[in-house]
């Protein structure tokens, strides 16, 4: 990776601060060849505070002589998750800046407490095995081919640890006060649920984080074999599969196969739940022609000849008023 | 079924009683030719009021006109695990009774609440995918071929259905005080975990549930696939394997594959944990002749010409006394 950029995002808390110190100080002292950007988005959900994040975060980039990248959250709408929306935003930020600066990879502060939440935020909403995978290592960024998401400390550094390397570097932080607000599910899971497994097994952070990827390899593996048998279930062609092949997978693979199906056909799996999955199943295993299954956003699946088939409705053009 | 015998397995709790009383009812309205024998395992752990449960299962069965069959637990060992010694002796106790019955079950009062309470124990324990996949609706009781052990509730009913089931038909049912014995982990899971997930998502104990049963197929799914790649690998000898077929698995199916050899060859996994199966691992990717792996029990595997190689230690002879 000689030569190589990286966007460094950094909130101001203690774990994005430990990591743009350590990667400034490999850079610095092994003189490696790498540029980093600190880049700070600025959600601006809590006034003069996150300004002052903001401010920080600067300052501290300057110190460190790397170039530093921001931008104040302006775009934000009424209603939905605000977590979600949030994130995506501050994805969205990170990616642009990457583009920029035709950065490599883009290296966030993640540590194995967030993973650990992460699992258990999944787990409290309902995830089956493949969400439970929690956050990846190494990602792509976008679809962009390349670049990657990069999150060094998942897999080793606690939270605690990172706090402690501040503390040793005599550098301050900054203290997100949302991370105590007990109306985010991510803070009770942090603040509740996480003490309590630990008082039950000292070692549950670490368990957990290392469960996930151990679900993460291994549903990476039964999606790889379900994709085999999605394209000889899809030979004759893409929009239509074949009943038999499904009939003789197990009922797990089976309903791998399908939402992979549905996945590649519909462009993604946004509001498909197990109802629409069971439904397409169901028609599967009574395999009666005629019958339908409705998908949200008017897609339906039948079954005929042995097939099943999967349609976009379209749009019917309602007739001009007279 | 017509004509099949099925050992019921009841401590006296709402949800065994439960269960005994629909059977017997379902065998009494459909005329069923079914016979059920009502067996009680006395842990003898809590003296009088063990005897109180036996007694108060006895006069139930002898109501409803069942068999009755018991045992008070006399073979119990100072040290180690009580939980485990005590279900390790009850299912001991249900497989003699079924083989004196000539019985083709054994049914358990399992419920949902017990599966969700399963899979958290064992997360809270650092269990790995293939431990969460918990209890088996459906698994063979012991080796002898055809007999099952069933639990006909834990799919579906929750633990107040059965309570409110006892009392709508006016039956009444035993309280075990050490189901409140928060030195148990489990009880604390109950108490304490559960209710703090259910605070968080109402559906948590049938998520978990569901949950449980998808990584159990998903798991077997792998394991499957893992057996082919072992007996590929395993072609010229059972207690070789080819280097060349592991490293063209995935990490997931390597770990998979590894493990299920080391089953197959040390008759079981007890006492294999993490460390001996990343210290085997470690010669495939390393690939290093004369590198050895100790496992406990005296086993080793090394890398010779491209193979894993298993030995038992023999056993050496000490030399007589002079």
């Amino acid at each position: 990776v000689e030569g190589a950029t990286f966007v460094v995002a950094v909130s101001g808390g203690a774990d994005s601060v430990s990591l743009l110190l350590a990667v400034e100080e490999l850079q610095r002292r092994k003189k490696l060849r790498l540029e980093f950007v600190a880049a700070h988005f600025n959600h601006g959900l809590r006034g003069k505070e996150s300004d002052k994040d903001e401010a920080f975060v600067r300052k501290l980039a300057g110190k460190l002589g790397l170039e530093f990248e921001s931008e104040r959250w302006t775009t934000r709408k009424k209603g939905g998750n605000l977590e979600q929306a949030a994130r995506d935003a501050r994805y969205e930020f990170l990616a642009a800046i990457a583009d920029k600066y035709q950065a490599d990879g883009v290296l966030t502060g993640h540590t194995l407490d967030d993973q650990a939440e992460t699992f258990l935020l999944r787990l409290v909403r309902g995830s089956g095995p493949d969400g439970l995978g929690a956050m990846a290592a190494v990602r792509p960024l976008n679809k962009k081919i390349g670049r990657q998401l990069v999150r060094p400390l998942l897999a080793w550094a606690r939270r605690a640890d990172t706090e402690g390397f501040c503390r040793a570097a005599k550098v301050k932080y900054r203290n997100d006060p949302m991370n105590e607000d007990e109306a985010f599910l991510r803070v009770r899971v942090r603040r509740q649920l996480i003490p309590l497994l630990q008082d039950m097994n000292p070692q549950a952070v670490p368990n957990l984080a290392a469960l996930a990827g151990l679900l993460r390899d291994e549903t990476a593996e039964l999606s790889k074999l379900g994709a085999r048998h999605l394209a000889a279930a899809q030979e004759v062609s893409k929009d239509t599969i074949d009943v038999t092949v499904l009939k003789e997978l197990s009922a797990a693979m089976r309903k791998r196969v399908l939402r992979l199906w549905l996945e590649q056909r519909r462009g993604g799996l946004r509001r498909l739940d197990m109802k629409h999955l069971a439904a397409v199943e169901r028609l599967v295993l009574q395999g009666t022609g005629g019958k339908t299954a409705e998908l949200p956003g008017g897609e339906r699946v039948s079954v005929r000849k042995g097939r099943l088939i999967f349609r976009k409705m379209k749009v019917e053009k309602s007739l001009p008023e007279n």
